[in-house]
C-alpha cells in the first residue's frame, strides 16, 4: 500500500517522540511491503516562532495531502502565565482541529500487565480496564461565539455552544463502537444544569432506538469523575463533549500508570490525526529522556483506523509489550532494568519489527 | 451562645442525615451550654411536590433569618432523564445559593487512618492528604445568560462568565486560607483556551504582591484531574470556577474512601450553609441505611465556621472518629462489625457527646 504521511511533530519533547514513531512506521512499511512517504511541517510554538501563526497554511496543506497526521505535542510554559498574549501555541492545534474536521478524540484507557503496580489505584479495582472516550473535539466552549472581555477588561465570557448535528455524528459513532465492544454506551453530561448537556441528553435519548443491542447510560460529570477511579471497569465506551472529555480523559490516563503511553486517534470527515495524549512536557525536551510509547501506539492506532492494517497495528503493540517486559523503556517507566534513551528505545522497537 | 439554624432536609435521603445531624447539634448544645433552635424548609423536588418552586419564599425567609443552614440533599430521578422538564429541582440548590449570596463552597479532602484501606488509592499515596477546594459557587457557566436554545431546538447555548470581582472575593478567600495552612495556593483553569480562565490567572496574579507569604501555583483543569489521583498530598489550598469545582471536588472526594463523609460549608457574604457533598441517592431512601457522618461532619463545620466556636466543632470530630474506629457506622462502610442503622449511628454519636 502507499501511505503519505504528515508529520507534525510541534513542541518540547514532540520531536523526539516523533522522530521513534517515523523509526517504527520505516520498520512495518519495510516488514509488510508498504510504501511510506513523510512530509513534515511546522505547529505551535515552533510555528509561532517561525511564521507568528501557529497552524500554518502551508502546515494545512500538507496535513490535506496526506493520508494521516502524526502529531506530537504542543504547548510552551512562555505563553501559559502571559494571559495578555496574543498568539498561543495552542490555537494551532485548535485551528488544526477545526480545520481538519476532526470532530472526535478516540482515547483509550487500558492497562499493561507489566505496569499495572505503577498505577496510584489498587490493582484489583483497575485489572482488566479497557473503556474508550469518544471526545467531542471540534465545538463546545473551545470554539463557541461571543468569546473575550467588556472593554474595560473586568469581565469575560465563554460560550458553550452545540448542534443536533454535532451530537448526533459523535454519539453515532459512539454507538458504533458500542457494537464491536461490550455494547455498553455512557453519555457524560451535565444535564441538571446546562442547557447544551440537556440537548447532548435528548439527541442521544432519539437515536436510542436505532441501535437496540446498545445499552445506554446517563451520567453527569462529577459523578463520572469520581466512579472513573473508583471502578473504571464499569465502563465500555464514554461520549461527551469537548471541555468534559478534556478533563476526563486525562484523569483516566492516570489508571494505566503512565500518561507516557496513552495514544490517542482523532478521526472526523477526511484526514486522520494521531497523537499521545501527553504534552509537551518542556523540562524534558532535548534531553533524549522522554518516553516514546504513546507516539509509538498512537501510529499503531494509525494503522488501524487510517489504513484498516489490523496486522501492522498489532506488531507495534506486540513489540510494545514486549519493551516493557523486558524494560527497554525510559527511565518515568524503567525499575529493575537500566533506562533506555529515548532514541535507543526508537531503535529497539524498530530492530524487533523487522 | 444563642443559635438560630435552618435545617433544610431536602429530598431522597435528606431528611433521615439531617435528623442525626440534629441530634448530635442538641448534644453539643447541651453539653457547652448553646440555646439553639431549629426551624425547618422545604426545598427540592420536595418544594416542588408541595409548591411548584423548588426554593419557596418561605425557605429562602427561613434561612435569612436563621445564623447558620443545615443542608441535607437535593436530586429526584424522575427530573433527570426528562431533558424537557419545565421545573428541576436542582433550580432550588442553585437559587438558593444565589440569593444567599454563597460564592464559596469550602470543601476539604482528608483521609482517615481507620477507613484509609477502603480508598481505591494506595494507601501511600494518599496518607496524610489534606486539601480544601475553594469553589466559586454564585457565577459561571451555572448562571451566565443568555442560555437555553434557538427557536427550532436544534441548537443549545451556556455562558460562561466572570468578573474581576467575583474572582477576587473568592481568590481573596483562597489566599486568607492559605495563610492558616501550609500557604500553597493552586489557581486551577483552563486559561490556555478559556477567555474567562485567563481573567482568572490574571485577577490571581494581580493580588499575589498582597500575600508575599503564599506560593501561588497556576495549572491547568485536565493537569490537576490528573494531579488529584497522582499525589494528592501535592495540592494545600486550591481555588477555581464553579464547574470545573463540581468536577474536581467530586473526584477528591474519592481519595477518602468514601463520599460519605465528607462535609462542606458554602460561605458567603452573610448566611452560611452546611452540607455533606453526597447527593440525595433515592435508591436508600427512607431505608435507615445512610451514612450521616457526612451531614455530621458539616454541623462540625458550622460551629467552627458560622459561630468560631472550634471545641464544639472537636467535639463533633471526636466522636466521628471514635465511630470509625469502633465501627459503629452503616453498611457502606461496616467491616469486621454488624452494621447500624443511621437512626443507631446518630443516637450514638449524641450519646458519646453527652
Ligand atoms: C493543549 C490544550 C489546548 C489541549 C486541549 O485542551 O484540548 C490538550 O489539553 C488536549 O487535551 O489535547
Ligand atoms: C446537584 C447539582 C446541581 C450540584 C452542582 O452541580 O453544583 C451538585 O453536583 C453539587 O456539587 O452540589
Amino acid at each position: 500500500m502507499e501511505m503519505n504521511i504528515a508529520l507534525l511533530p510541534g513542541d518540547g519533547i514532540g520531536p523526539e517522540v516523533i522522530e521513534q514513531a517515523v523509526k517504527v512506521v520505516k520498520a512495518v512499511g519495510k516488514k509488510f511491503g508498504h510504501t511510506i512517504t513523510f512530509k513534515e511541517a511546522i505547529v505551535g510554538a515552533a510555528a509561532i516562532d517561525a511564521t507568528g501563526n501557529p497552524y500554518p497554511d502551508e502546515t494545512h496543506e500538507v496535513c490535506l495531502q496526506a493520508d494521516a497526521v502524526l502529531f506530537g505535542a504542543i504547548g510552551d510554559p512562555k505563553y501559559d502565565n502571559d494571559p495578555k498574549a496574543k498568539v498561543r501555541p495552542e490555537q494551532g492545534l485548535l485551528a488544526m482541529r477545526k480545520k481538519l474536521g476532526l470532530f472526535s478524540n478516540v482515547r483509550p484507557t487500558f492497562t499493561f500487565p507489566s505496569l499495572i503496580h505503577k498505577s496510584p489505584l489498587k490493582k484489583e479495582r483497575i485489572e482488566g480496564t479497557d473503556l474508550v472516550f469518544l471526545r467531542e473535539l471540534t465545538g463546545g466552549i473551545y470554539f463557541g461565539e461571543p468569546r473575550g472581555r467588556n472593554e474595560q477588561g473586568t469581565k469575560a465570557f465563554d460560550t458553550n455552544v452545540y448542534t443536533k448535528e454535532e451530537i448526533t455524528r459523535l454519539a453515532r459513532m459512539g454507538f458504533e463502537f458500542a457494537q464491536k465492544r461490550r455494547k455498553l454506551l455512557t453519555c457524560v453530561d451535565k444535564a441538571n444544569v446546562l442547557a447544551t448537556s440537556r440537548l447532548w441528553r435528548e439527541t442521544v435519548q432519539e437515536l436510542e432506538p436505532e441501535y437496540p443491542d446498545v445499552k445506554v447510560e446517563y451520567e453527569f460529570v462529577d459523578a463520572v469523575a469520581m466512579r472513573l477511579v473508583q471502578w473504571p471497569k464499569a465502563y465500555d465506551v464514554l461520549i461527551t463533549e469537548n471541555l468534559f472529555g478534556d478533563i476526563l480523559t486525562d484523569e483516566a490516563s492516570v489508571i494505566s500508570g503512565s500518561m507516557g503511553l496513552m495514544p490517542s486517534a482523532s478521526l472526523g470527515t477526511d484526514v486522520k490525526l494521531f497523537e499521545p495524549i501527553h504534552g509537551s512536557y518542556p523540562q524534558a525536551a532535548g534531553k533524549d529522556i522522554a518516553n516514546p510509547l504513546a507516539t509509538v501506539l498512537s501510529a499503531a492506532m494509525m494503522f488501524e483506523y487510517a489504513f484498516d492494517l489490523k496486522d501492522e497495528a498489532q506488531a507495534i503493540t506486540d513489540v510494545v509489550n514486549r519493551s516493557l517486559a523486558e524494560g527497554v523503556v525510559t527511565e518515568d517507566i524503567a525499575e529493575e532494568s537500566k533506562p533506555s534513551k529515548t532514541s535507543e528505545v526508537g531503535d529497539w522497537l524498530a530492530e524487533q519489527i523487522l
